[in-house]
């Protein structure tokens, strides 16, 4: 604990998520309170492991009070988050103009090194995650923070970006309300949740839903057209459908089934293939709308920003304490500090009997499953 | 003008548009104040038509004034709008099950003449108030309401719907500017506008758009596509482009071209074949939204519900001044009354030289063409 | 727990917060799942107690499915709160006219009887707890729905309203924002926080204040006023001042030497009392906004609604188990049951160096003691 | 015609108002199209008359595309706009310590002769486009910008800011909403309008107030009073009242009878003396939020930022016409150009018998006079 960090880097990696500006704000302040300098690398690794693209230096920039004064309300991040692959195995092109994956991690090293920086905080989802913990088995101080707009890592109970997502996408079921109603329609919102059905939980209790499909419960399409065609016949018009981008049917293949073949991934996904379903199975007509990236854009919310500064001061504290190797998490009400590989090592799914599955299952929401 | 209407119907056709519910809050209290009892159908013509679907007679309501004092701030409207079609050429079901287009006009007469309704104000699109106008024909005291949510109605100057799905519109593209710079990505939006694309250039214009296209201005692919690399070029790296549905290249069927044969309609609008083109010609990462029923739906803003309660007591005061056959229209800052037939033969299209193209060309906004 | 509760009154108490119809919504639900019996009382105890009122026997109202299904995303309460005082010691109009405290529980529990109503779920805050507390003395079933905007109850780790309330005042510091940068002035901002500062704390902290004056954390106003100005210095021309209302500088006479004898209490609270004084230390112009009432309105937030679903649903789970006087309270991520009277003993206050107020400091925001 | 600008400065004066910085946006990329320079003078003429206060001559900056990109959609304006006063008699200190009015326009049309600068685009108020006019006079080739939030000029149907002003307005009011509901109060909500009461009837009428009381209606207390207990009887239990902060009385003392002498102007003002009095007439319990700065900041909406980018461009497109001395209007569909004189001359009041009055007044809306 006596030699502590004087010169610190940050960085931003992954998809972006509402509260990254936040935790930079809070990161430099805290350092530089310490009188320690704080850098930030540009566009992940890449203002480190591509200098062609930042001229003057520009890759690595040092990051003033002033610089980060008003940033904690605006969306996105001010370094950037391009990803052009892990530093590991990264897509490099050769001379002869094809692309081969080569490990530039001990340039990468040399760059930290060059640069005097004594640590590394890196703010990302499990891949940036991982690829910091691989960094430190090299030599070099690491502390993560975690962003998931997912909410999906099990040592946090929250991250930023999260109630972002969910309020906005509150907003967007509010607005559909209206129409689905005055066209007694099926309006089917899908929102983002590869493995963690958080998102569509949340918002779909908040945003009055029918029915509310997630990964962690696969559905039958039967069983909610049978939901919905109840509701209807008690005087219930009108149906709201929240999907979590990874639900999917018992057995798994009926997305397969439904959908013709050769469609491009892009144009399709299980929203779509769950209002075709539906449509077929109830006769109503109906939409699918599908939220996507307007739930990481964005003003983050209060408690995003809150959520934001307070990792951000945490990851200099925790340097300034000595640690290396652990990602900062919220503990209510206290701040903790989690190695991180066991950090990363879980998903936080959402329990088939949690506090707010059954809820939504008292509120008369279907999860097409395990009922 | 001696004889006024006495008993008025009311009611709302086609999609639904925020300020419908204003519309009828303004209809009603103007009712009220001359002493005139005022009805609403159920649901276009079906609280009518489909009287089995309104027990007890439900299918006409009396308006009372405590019953619209507090919806004109209400998405969608009070008195449902599903389209089961055109009175005068209506899908019926038939003895033996199937379906066949039946003229059920006089059926519709009698029910107006049986609950002894002197008029009707139909709220609607040009469907809506083409049919209005055959029922004058028939001898129904008649008063249009314009409802356009795309804003493409030569007659009048405005009508309620426009600005909120404007307005969600760029809160929406202004969201995506986070993510779609943090990323460096072009992000494609795609809103509504079949035939006009008010709402594109607006939004685009309000959302700092790189490129907006619209119906009315067919575009080159090619030409977006270098327009977005010039600017990349010149320091901005990411990109975002606004395209109305019914937006299309010159020529018009490069969309066709870029899409593979036997995908349902609903599936890969314009917004996406965009993407994908523009993903081949720039070689950068993109993603599409498609705003679509989100603009329909929410509260309306300040300016729809003024409109809405506007055009709402217009339409009885036109009617308690003996006229017929009319539609209300905004021309500031008067209110016009115009002739049903002739309200409806012109679409507003934005015109190639208007205002606001020549502002967008020079804040550096690419068409697509006409450049 | 073999006999359980049978026919349940519901009521809501107190001030307005985002998130009461939420609890109706859920107690609802809960209880007609059960085949039980549900009944809102109208305003407070006035249903039972004004009984001239409510002509026709309005004052109890069945609750249905139907009714509550779509009101969880509205602000207020569709059973109403005025408050014409406590039922046991009653502002009552006497024979002559004149007004005397009385005690009229008696009356009330004869209501609970009358229409057979074997428990009452209280929403409120600690005033109407307590009468609820009361009244379970006297031999009524009883569970609390604890309900304070200022997020004080030690009891509990969050309650509905206290989210909206912090969402919108940090939109509304935001837009103060742009003017205080504009103008170069000092804008004090007050909100709601009689004993706790949660709100100013939260809203201060994400809306980017430079001061934070809360009532646990007696201020020095030379202190801010310095702090401000040394800002100033460093280049920082504007300040955002987040006051809660219930803020006090130390030895707590200051305010009242600032103002005027005899202004009534209405005028002139303590941010205006702050911006006054902060005028005459620095120099600088300023403006005072009392956000006020605007922070008890408006659509709850997505937390706020799920809160309030889950607590009203939890409170007919209580009742199911038998219990009896408990409050429900949120124990993350589990929903407990407090012991009402143990529940309300004791406020929640900021602690001096819980970690948002360590935070808050590291970013440099004053707090104008302590330091 | 021949000679045009080449070197332009633009200001922006008076209050902040949302839109200012599209305005900018639009004249920074007109002026750039035709290859002009184009400089902004930082705070009023401050960034002339007060260098000491912008080291290394910052009170002027170029401005180039890459700095005003990203701007339209930001609140306030990046020049800055204090105001230390009229440089005809500006409050300046004199070498004894006292401040003397002393007119420093010869000073400041030097500043712009030794930048050589061609032109100023003077973006304000009346009280801004008064110096300009003057400035003109002097020698200076001027084009004025209106900005008013009022909506209070009489030469253009428009100006940013006002629309914003509204709609944040009637959101707030929604707020209220269910707050007066739940309690059943009179709320009375203070808007911006010294003059005009354009921001109190457009937020009323969507805000569905129950009286609106603006400049142009003296109104008297006893009838709004009887107004809003009228309604009570029918049934609508609580009140909303919207007033203009320059609303009076008729005979214009009753203001000042009801308030206590020696209070300072700051603290209560017209919304507040409402309260009080109609407390007194009605015996309903109320509250007083007085809107005013939160009017002023914030994101301007999509029409503020059309409007603004449209005006910003056609200032620059008039000098390139060779026009002096005019002022930008909004004429619909054109933009207009007016001497600036004549274009500040006159108020846009809200005429008593104006389309939204009347529909008011349909809706049942009081505005105390006039009836």
């Amino acid at each position: 604990m006596t030699v502590t960090a004087r010169r610190v880097a940050i960085n931003t990696g992954g998809g972006d998520a509402p509260g990254l500006n936040a935790v930079i704000h809070g990161a430099v302040y805290a350092a530089r309170n310490l009188g320690w300098q704080i850098f930030g690398i540009r566009d992940g690794y890449d203002g480190f492991l591509e200098p062609q693209n930042y001229p003057g230096g520009g890759g690595l920039v040092e990051l003033r009070r002033s610089a980060v004064r008003e940033i904690s309300h605006l969306g996105g991040t001010i370094l950037g988050t391009t990803n052009r692959g892990d530093p590991f195995c990264r897509p490099t092109r050769q001379q002869d103009g094809t692309f081969k994956d080569v490990d530039r991690s001990d340039e990468l090293m040399d760059c930290f090194r060059k640069n005097r920086l004594d640590a590394l905080i890196a703010v990302g989802g499990d891949g940036s995650l991982g690829i910091a913990h691989k960094l430190q088995s090299k030599g070099l101080r690491v502390i993560g923070v975690p962003k998931t707009i997912d909410n999906d890592l099990e040592s946090t109970v929250l991250t930023f970006g999260f109630n972002t997502a969910v309020s906005f996408a509150t907003e967007c079921i509010d607005r559909l309300h209206s129409t689905a109603l005055s066209h007694q329609r099926i309006i089917v919102v899908e929102v983002m949740g590869r493995h963690a059905g958080w998102i569509a939980l949340h918002s779909g209790l908040a945003g009055r839903a029918d029915a509310i499909l997630i990964p962690e419960i696969p559905f039958e399409i039967e069983k909610v057209a049978a939901h919905l065609c109840r509701k209807h016949e008690e005087g219930k018009a009108y149906s709201i459908v929240v999907v979590a981008e990874g639900a999917k049917p018992v057995g798994g293949d009926v997305t397969v089934r439904s959908r013709e073949a050769g469609r491009a991934d892009r144009l399709g996904g299980i929203g779509e293939t769950v209002a075709a379903r539906l449509q077929e199975l109830t006769g109503k007509e109906n939409r699918c709308v599908v939220l996507g990236h307007l739930l990481r854009g964005g003003s983050p919310t209060a408690i995003d920003r809150i959520l934001g500064v307070t990792f951000g001061a945490a990851a200099i504290h925790a340097l300034s304490m000595g640690m290396d190797g652990v990602m900062v998490a919220l503990n209510p009400p206290r701040i903790d500090f989690v190695p991180i590989q066991q950090a990363i090592a879980h998903l936080k799914l959402v329990p088939r009997d949690s506090e707010f599955v059954l809820v939504s299952r008292a509120l008369d929401i279907c999860f097409g499953g395990g009922e």
